[in-house]
């Protein structure tokens, strides 16, 4: 396909169009032929100048590595630090800008999902934590683990950077990113100092508005992500958060059977991608995975850094129903046992109740409409 | 592809000769650009005359269906009641071959594997009750649902034509069907009077001698059938068996904790490659199946003629593992919940157990080695 | 998927719906997960008892495969000679039918377009003439090298049964093919004796009516065969007769221009989807060919049996474009110049003149016309 | 697939092996989730500091494209001014080279093969230019549209950084690129001063050591990779190239004959992999390309930027052969016709002509040696 010619531009213009749905938001996206971390980095350098001060919070591992690509960048990100065992608490961000009476705070990062512990942040409380302590930061959000699986929203919630990436819950291979921009954003865009060229959204508003790149994009990936657009809008944006709940619910309920602890504390906090697991003391949860990979071939997601040998995690997003879900779970079980790990028995079973009867639902209903 | 070109011919080759370790036979295999059914008709048009007598095993629906075939197409086929709970019995075949006298009966048919009710025929055994019955007639074997699932020996087991299909162990789409034929069977065909061209073994042999095929073969799947049996060899036709078995006792602890029954009642005859569950009195297993359907997005197999609703089936079989099956056997456990049947819960525990300890694996080997 | 369930049924719908808007009748149509040869044989047996009389007409290779066919089936096919250079002959047809006084012969069978020798037979013609005959035979119609490239009219030609495969103008892979049925066949077939299962109408009819089939069908075949049909549909029929015409004009422009002869010498028989070239004497078809493919990588079509070594054959059906055909004549032309082949150089070059004219493409508009 | 498991590791190590035999150097490769564009950056950014100066050599519009990427970024590109009709002239390079006696240029930036021009850079030449001057500057070579299709010698001919795509020479889609760095350039990133993370060589050096990336790699085009890196070394590397320059000289014979001029002046400078062509004056080649879209569905490349509407191009690279190199000449000379551009025909013939006799081929291979 010629990507200067007018079918391409059709495609184009419809990925583009398309993601600003599932974005919830009536401003501009741009579209990176790159993983999620140059998405990170194309957030930063639109929008500040070298020595720009950032606060940033650790929720886990990908906000710190976030935090540390801001520094390489010739920032000065400011870390609030966090046991990794929730999404970020608004309050001390709202205490940290009342202080910043000067304002020198460029910009407020969190990360909305947190995959390294499977922890969400609540966004729209951020948010009205910057606006209680009157700063006029800007609110850049990495979504690239809850987009497409848990309620988002980009412009309801005063986001003004929104990061993603292809590979979750858009069920495409990596190799695409975005970032979803406010107006705000865009005006600080004029005057960031940064330099960058393959990032510039500058460069991209021309191009794409006519369904067009600055230069060779990922093709491929723009077919099937015209693709995921339709399967998404089709099953409903809805539907598709519901069903993400449902399977969270019941991860949470084998993990409690099984008498271990979710990393997360925070309930309000608890992530519907993704679950992380503690393992007990004295047992290694990369010994325990490899038992599981090798006689069950499943791949669990390791710990990170921080939390390496300490945790696994499932992941249950994307293209994922119940029936997988505890295929999965029941590896995990097979594998405690296989592993010698203390647990009790009826983890399995109490995900199979609790989508076997509706109550369970309802409850957790009250998450999506607290977010 | 040409496939009257010399790349043509190394494939179907290829696949000709690999074709002969999965029926593990040194005689000729002829491939069918056709579903099983046709090679059940090339089975009998290659070997028999009008009007000549079989004896046939009714174990179930699809030995019907075969029986029915024989029919339509001239046979005399005299056919063994059987209950649908078992495979065939051989002391049945061989009591009625000794009654035979005079050798009317040229060909006993009987299924390995019953897609309909889960049960298997112990071929070994029928071999040996045509030999001490001292009887020429011919046997054919129908494996369409257990050839690359469950053992096989068409050399060992002395059968003369096996029939056999893509769709199920050898993990194709449906399109290509199979008979394996003895040197007894290629000179029954010599003198065999009734009509054929399409399925006609002679007009076969001299271009499968070099590779191709007398008509235009399924050429996208004999490509698939190469990667197929690759794939099987590479894991190992007894390491396939025996991850059947393990995937067929699991099923068979599930529903046995449910407190439902197996429909098949002899021990020996559990099938490797699904399972067929009765549902109590009183409850239909296709709304069963439907509400599984609906909330699940999982497909039972149904209850065909006879068992119509009384039982419904799991098929374990074909690019299958472990963790799947739990997956489905909990789709199973919760649609009983749901349906309101009356069940004991603990049956993808059970499953579970089985495949964490060795002991059910082991007491279960057994089975292979008596087949 | 499942095809005993609805999603099946669906697809199952839409494409017998489908393939009668291709064949252009209102009767109906038969598909069978088997190549063509099978759909000849179904044709046969379907409508015919042991012994009947044919008319068949020796229009090539595949004419003399069907005959053969019929003969090893059973029937009594009378073969009128021909000299593979041109379609069946409507008076020779007309001629044996009038003498037939008792009306012996059951059946007219001809080939649409024999892909041994690229010429056509036109069928209207052929209809006419069984008709000015008054003669009852039924009329089967070979089109599995014509179907979705040249236009053709099963209701309208007045066509009883109409044979043809999936892996021409379909632009599939081969596995499938397809009777299409008038009352009349449907009518004969009720007391046809010849033995029948597999390929047998009656117990197709029934599963047919609301999307299945009678035993297992070759899904994935029948998924591509619902886009084809789309796609075919999309460009409109007229268009890709229309094209496939301008494709075999300027094949026929550069074979004239190259001093070579086209087999087929009655214009009004000339084929619009492939054209077969004699060798000049002396010189071997099947040496020249193997020079082609060495040297440019493309495989010609052979001379088959009588013309063997004889002929080569040019193929321009299906997914296919003048760009494409002008490669592929280019090829031939470079061919000939290796292989020391008297020619007149400029083949290539008239068949662009063909294209970039118009007057060529109307000039032989009159062709479809009196077809 | 989990893009930190060991399966990952194995294919990671593949193609970064792999990858080296393709730029001939036993240096570092480095691999990145982005387009040709992105791997410009990564050059630069890896190997200088803000308002570092750079010698670019303006063969065209990339060349262009990168000098300007240059100066966004914070750099001085110095632009040698060419006319857009041959490769960078050496002894231009030199002579500027002899006057920067205190050596501040930090970097010569080249393009092997301007896509927008079908003109080559002799980068053997352009090294012995730069050690004639006895200058320290890196040499930057961009490869994006001949690595793979023409011959490229990163080690022997003393590049410093090769930049590199996925979807031209090696077959791919968009979306993977790639920088191939010698000691000496890694030796500069050490002390290079520009900010960078996603692009940094220090963070990929030490996963790539044990096959992984430092972020989520495209680990679908990866898998792509290591398929066109088998590919390419079964044909061979010196028969790739041999390949691509007679579908170059023959292209050139077309053009040649219509009594076009090909837009490359310098016949040691063609390129094998792209032929650009200028239109008669008072023709619009985007007219022309117009036409030629229409009527054969055919794409050409448009002129870019100083040469817009003045020029189309042919590509001729990547898996591409004689026989669609004469579909494609064909369709741009039906298009002169049609688009009544004066031309001589015979075109198509000339390129035949070079294909079909051993001379044409012989008197070009002294270009692969003179390189």
């Amino acid at each position: 396909m010629d990507h200067r010619g007018p079918k391409f531009a059709r495609l184009g213009a419809k990925v583009l169009e398309g993601m600003k749905s599932i974005f919830k938001t009536r401003g501009q996206v741009f579209i990176y032929p790159a993983s999620g971390t140059g998405a990170w980095e194309a957030a930063l350098v639109n929008t500040l100048s070298p020595g720009d001060r950032l606060l940033m919070y650790e929720t886990g591992h990908f906000a710190a590595l976030w935090h540390g690509l801001a520094e390489r960048l010739g920032y000065q990100p400011e870390f609030i630090e966090g046991d990794w065992r929730g999404g970020a608490d608004p309050r001390a961000i709202a205490e940290r800008l009342r202080q910043d009476s000067a304002h020198q705070i460029k910009a407020v990062c969190v990360v909305h999902n947190e995959t390294s512990t499977g922890s969400t942040t609540l966004i729209g409380q951020v948010r009205q934590a910057i606006d209680e302590a009157n700063h006029p930061a800007l609110l850049m959000v990495d979504t690239i683990s809850s987009l497409a699986s848990m309620d988002y929203r980009h412009d309801e919630w005063g986001v003004d950077v929104t990061i993603a990436g292809s590979q979750k819950g858009l069920m495409l291979p990596p190799g695409l990113s975005f970032n979803a921009v406010s107006e705000k954003a865009l005006h600080a865009s004029k005057s960031a100092a940064s330099r960058k060229s393959y990032w510039a959204w500058d460069e991209m508003s021309g191009p794409n508005a006519s369904g067009f790149f600055p230069y060779t994009p990922a093709t491929n990936l723009l077919y099937g992500l015209a693709e995921s657009i339709d399967m998404l809008m089709q099953e409903g944006l809805d539907n598709v958060f519901a069903r993400h709940l449902r399977l969270a619910v019941a991860t949470r309920s084998a993990v409690n059977t099984w008498g271990l602890e979710v990393l997360c504390k925070n309930a309000d906090h608890y992530s519907s991608s993704l679950t992380a697991v503690l393992m007990p003391e004295g047992h290694d949860a990369d010994n325990f995975r490899r038992i599981v990979l090798e006689n069950f071939n499943m791949s669990l997601g390791n710990g990170l850094s921080k939390v390496a040998g300490k945790v696994f995690r499932i992941g249950h997003l994307g293209d994922f129903n119940e029936l997988m879900l505890l295929g999965t779970l029941a590896g995990v079980e097979m594998g405690l046992e296989l592993s010698g790990v203390p647990y009790q028995s009826g983890g399995v079973q109490a995900a199979m109740d609790s989508f076997s009867n509706r109550t369970g639902t309802e409850n957790n209903s009250r998450q999506v409409a607290s977010n």
